[in-house]
C-alpha cells in the first residue's frame, strides 16, 4: 500500500462546531459550558458561542486539542460521562474564515 | 407490553439546530443554503442562521416537518443527494427558548 | 415569492441515524436505550443499533415521528431534557436501502 | 483564573463515530469512504465502519488525528471541501470499549 503514515499531516485549518453535553448531571448545564467558555478564552482561538454549540477556528490540531482540554475540564467537575457532537469543516478551495458563511448566505438573500 | 404507539404524541415543544448538506454540487452551497431560509421565512417559526448550521424553535411535528420541506426544496433544485446533521433538544422542566441557552451561560460569565 | 408551502411534500424516503441521550440522569443509560429499542419494535421500520445510535429507514415523515415518540416515551419514565443527534440522508438518485452504504464500501474493498 | 492550559491533558480514551462527507463530488461518495476505511486499517487503532459513520477507539489524539488524516487524504484525491460530523464520548467512571454500548442494551432486552 503506498499510503504513508509519518508523511500524514492535519490539515492547517478548520471551522469546528461542538455540543458538549454532561450526561448524569443536572437537565440544565449552562455553569459547565460556561466553564468551557471560560477555558477558550485563554486558547487565543476565535470561537463563537450560539445556542445548541460553540463554532471555533484554528489549526486541525488545535482546535481538536482544545476540544479534548474542554472534556478534561469538565471531568475534572465530577462529570463522569461527557458525548460531544462535533461538525468539522476542511476547505482547500479558499480560506473562509467562520463568519464567512452566513456572509455567503446574507449576500445572496440580499441581492 | 404495555406500550401502545396510537396514544403516542411527539414532544409539543423543541429547539433544533440542522445543518443541511447539499452532496454532489459545487464546494460551496451558500445558494441553497440562501434558498433554505428563504423557505422558513414562510414558515411562522423562530429560526437563526450561524456559521455552520440553523436553529429553529416550534412544536416537535412543525420543526422536523419543515426540514423535510428543506431537503424537498433542494432536491427540486436539481440535488440528488442531502444530508442533514441536527440536534434536537426536548425538555420538560421548563420552557426555553433558543435565545435562553446562550443566555444562561453569559448570565453565569458576569457573574 | 413562488414558494407554496400547502403543495410542499416531505420526502418519501430517508435513511436517519439518531443518538438519543437522556440529559440529568445517571452516566449510564442503557436502560432508556432499551426502552427506544422496544419501542422501535413496534414501529415496523427497520432499524439497526450499533455503539452510538440506531439507524432507522422508512418515509421522512414515520422517521421523525418515531424519533419523537421516542423523546416522549423517555421524558415519562422521568428525564426531563434529552437531546439527540440525528444524521438524516435522503436521494433522489436511487433507492439505497440502509444495508446497501456498508456493501458499497465492501465491494470497493474486496476488489 | 485558576486555569492552567499547559498543565491540561485530553482524555487517555474515547469512542469516536464520524461520518465524513466530501462535498462537491458525485452523490455516491463510497469510493472515498473505502480510501478511508483502508487509511483506517494503518492505524491499529479498532474501527467498525457501519450505514452513516465509523466508529473507532482510542485515546482522544490518536482518534482526532486519524480523523484529520482522512480529511488530508480525501483533498488529495481532489475533494476541495468536507464535512465530518463526530460524536465522542469520554467517560471517567468506567472503561467501556465501543463494543460494550451494544452489549449492555441487548443484555436488558433478554433478560
Amino acid at each position: 500500500m503506498a499510503f504513508n503514515p509519518p508523511a500524514m499531516a492535519t490539515p492547517s485549518r478548520c471551522v469546528a462546531d461542538f455540543s458538549l453535553k454532561p450526561i448524569g448531571t443536572q437537565p440544565s448545564y449552562s455553569q459547565q459550558i460556561a466553564q468551557v467558555q471560560d477555558l477558550l478564552r485563554g486558547s487565543g482561538l476565535k470561537s463563537y458561542m450560539h445556542a445548541t454549540g460553540t463554532t471555533i477556528e484554528g489549526t486541525w490540531d488545535q482546535v481538536v486539542q482544545w476540544i479534548g482540554f474542554a472534556h478534561t475540564l469538565i471531568h475534572q467537575t465530577g462529570v463522569s460521562r461527557i458525548e460531544t457532537d462535533v461538525r468539522i469543516i476542511t476547505r482547500t478551495d479558499k480560506v473562509q474564515p467562520m463568519e464567512g458563511y452566513v456572509a455567503s448566505v446574507e449576500r445572496i438573500l440580499s441581492a
